[in-house]
């Protein structure tokens, strides 16, 4: 029979994301709700580690809920790897009478939530949050929608220079394993072509699909290119390959990089974050754990982190369909 | 049996929504996918029964996926309504070689739809398009994402100046008969009260918050009101009201108005528009008629005009509930 | 001869604007700098007569630069205006150990700092900040770039549903004596027409405006109006009697209202705060008082506060010519 | 004596920025104010050669305000350089009854603008527009304030997950030879530290900077650097460089890149736009020719282009200043 819990710790563990903040605060706010002690961990599993917390109430997060990042502040730590590691923070948490964790973070954070929980037998709950959305059991993952917002305004900007100039553009976007963010957000700048990790014949496609584009007179174009691309080839390769196939192309190339990770959360990933911190402090309530909270037709639900393990769903068909057809 | 489709009409009616354009782009690059010819029809009903439309092809639509509003422009038509009007309406279409609709808009867009298909048998289907998310028979509605972002960037910046000055900001957003938005943003923006037209001890209930948030030590609150909130005040009485309880509150009213309408549609509303697009031209070539093309459950799926128009959905009580543990 | 300075108290007063956080960290880095210490006076000279202040250091004021409103709230103090308020204030200083104050605010900040430093020959300097622009003796005050681009952004929206719907709008912008607000934004988001404090035959004006529009096909208008237009109409009068001179036309009313206090400073706010966060503090070790820094013709300069309460510059005549030339 | 002046033509060149499509519209609008016709040329002096052209009224430019890039389209024209070419462009001029031409950009722009003028006794008026600030005799050039913004929103996302990982950013910004960018953004977005072309101890007074920094405690840091740098190191190379100096840095790069050229100019920006524009009508009308129309103090002015090419100003000594006092 599950003990009954009085203290949740609550940590932000990986590549931060927008939503964390707000993520925090209802899983805080749920605590107060619920007459339950939260304590923040700082700096992720090493500050468990090191014993880097303090009490949070219901005050310490107002007015966090629109701050990207994690106020808790993120690290990946290698000490957690070891079981000496694992064993030190297990100390801590009952030093600080803690019962309870929620981790909020990507796969690297479940897995050491999940080896943890099953070490101590601790209840540990996860909550997903990773711009690339390649969670498992989740239908979104916190951050991913901002970042698909910042990555159309980018493209917006830069379609504004290269329709000024009858330039091709190619622009990095993050997913390295994962074209979701690639995909998504081709279809919403109106790329002329998207290359994903998921797909192989990409270059082949980008190619007859320019010399398709040129034919019908088009004269700016933009190729959205997913970072976990499998040519083979980095993006700047990408560009002097097509510039070898055909010298007209005035090329330009931009990595968006970090600012992907960035910026204020949407609504969508401040009201997905407070529905999963709340779903968080109740499933600890309820006796769960080793599970992650995730949202799966607009209901929050929780699966075994285990599954939330298996690694990334497929590359969504009708979605790519979708793009084929409008980017004609 | 159902006739081969080879021109397809495509219109915007009642209150324009950001992501109309993204839509009318899908219709038309799906159309010229299919080598149908498409018929952008401008001003609505209005601009059918005057034969107010043009051919558009694929190069038409460049550069509108990021622009709020819609190119084709919207109005409403009182001639529409007669069974005249419609007749004249049918008429122009056979003129100009139009085999069927697709008609964007909201509940008004789909009364007229729906009677249209069964008063001549001829195809239409609708796209969900209006901020409210009013829409039964679809998870989302076009510009429903795009104005809760503009709804929460507002709010942010009306939280610095009412923390600057440890203020009582009563914010009116649209919903006339649904709260979505106003629950939504509510959440999103951290408001500390949310007023919707679906229950009615809203008033009640928010003077005890107040109240309580007062004794806390809160020093300054947003209270985010929908604009068909039923407690028979409007938001300058209800500001009365607050004041009459309790002098102390220095309270400031901000009705947000038409800046929810527009704006650059969200990547979610781009994307989704697109899926409904394509989804509306391909269920006319499948020989559909008086349906809506709609999202449920991530894919994009068609119901009747019927069903669709019967009305709001209901309040989501698990978004209630979050929303009450979250401004603890 | 003047004293040594040795400690810089800083305060906010009056309405909030954007760069009155990024203004009190220039000032805060500026004593580091220097070596002198620094209090942050919370709730402008309120806080300052109830001794509500504490020790800021360089790290204090991290990552605020870019937060709309003031960290150190803002209040209107009624006993201030008293001599007795007064004295209160400066006794407070005394066993504080503050040696000088720097005031950030408007025109009702400065005339209590001018009282202040005059009764009791207390080193005071001024920093313009005030969305409205409406100090004489600075080119520009803190929060006008920003406000000037939060307009512009709403109308941008407004715009969007105003042409897909053929419609009048009426938007009234902040501005009560000054209808620099107005002119610009009005400028920069191509109103029709702009109505402000300064011209009587605004009204007349724009109908005319109006008519001509309405005879060359314009089918839908921006008119921005300066809250404090003088024709005796608020702005709904104001739509009700255009009504009544042409029924035609579909006139909405939209009133930014306290959005435009608020959001992320714009980098020119930024800048111009860093600037003259510096100079008020370097200005006080110059053994300077009684004065405001601004910026004139792009350089960090003092003015008596006595110029700075002069009132309202005139509206700009070549602004007013660009705006009727380039709303043909 | 100069000829009298009845059709203006107009034309965008160079490097695209925002605030061209402001300033075209506002040519158009003056010619139509002062009963004067004018032509849009497409391409720059490309287009002219070509005769690639079209009148424009004051309608065509309609919502084109808000509108990043130039509607007219901007290249480098090879053949402009050589006499034929410049020859052929006069004979289009003449066949299409141009007078006058408005040519909007930056220094190339200024360069083929004058040559044009002085071998054809043909008045040509320019704008600066470009986002680097780097043209003399013009306080600002058109674009310069919307890349700062653009630059300061983008780091402020990047300061989130800095700040969440303790990392230590580098962040290249446009500007091949002035440090007008690095140096305001840089203040705008708190940046540690900022090298700039026109300094050459940069890099080891950042290495200096980061060490101070360290010691005080600071866990992160962002660096930005204008591309023009002079390490003579590569924005790689320098955080390699970094890295070797100190192993414990966890050091990420961002190059920017083209957002910084895109996106809806600011108020600041449009309000230029509309004043260069209407001046550099007003200009031609009044008989000059060869000069630029640029900002001073305030005012629109003109000086010879000649002036306009001597180069860039100078570093501004009290900005860099205060850039090291608020970076404390």
């Amino acid at each position: 029979m599950s003990k009954k819990i009085n203290t949740i710790g609550v940590l932000t563990s990986g590549g931060d994301a927008p939503g964390m903040n707000a993520a925090i605060r209802a899983v805080v706010r749920a605590c107060s709700y619920y007459h339950l002690d939260c304590k923040g961990i700082y700096r992720g599993y090493q500050g468990l580690i090191e014993g880097d917390l303090e009490t949070l109430n219901a005050r310490s997060v107002r007015n966090i809920i629109n701050k990207g990042g994690t106020f808790l502040k993120s690290t990946r730590s290698e000490e957690f790897r070891t079981k000496e590691g694992r064993a030190k923070a297990h100390e801590k948490l009952k030093q600080e009478g803690v019962d309870a964790l929620v981790v909020i973070g990507g796969d690297g954070t479940f897995t050491g939530g999940k080896l943890f929980s099953e070490e101590f037998n601790f209840p540990v709950v996860g909550i997903p949050a990773t711009i690339d959305n390649d969670i498992n059991g989740t239908d979104y993952t916190l951050g991913y929608d901002t970042a698909l917002n910042t990555v159309v305004e980018a493209i917006d900007k830069i379609r504004d220079t290269a329709s000024s100039h009858n330039r091709l553009f190619l622009i990095e976007v993050m997913g390295r394993d994962a074209g979701d963010i690639a995909l998504n957000s081709g279809i919403g700048a109106g790329a002329e072509e998207i290359l994903i990790p998921e797909e192989t014949a990409g270059v082949e496609r980008m190619l007859e699909s320019l010399h398709k584009s040129k034919k019908s007179g088009k004269t700016s174009s933009i190729i959205v290119v997913a970072e976990g691309e499998k040519s083979g080839k980095n993006i700047f390769e990408l560009a002097d390959f097509i510039h070898e196939q055909d010298e007209e192309y005035d090329i330009r190339v931009s990595v968006l990089g970090h600012i992907q990770r960035g910026g204020s959360p949407s609504c969508f990933d401040r009201v997905l974050a407070s529905k999963l911190g709340v779903g968080a402090v109740e499933a600890l309530m309820d006796g769960k754990s080793n599970v992650m909270i995730g949202i799966h037709h607009q209901k929050v639900d929780s699966v075994p982190l285990e599954t939330a393990l298996i690694g990334n769903p497929k590359v969504d068909k009708e979605l790519r369909r979708v793009a084929d057809i409008t980017s004609v």
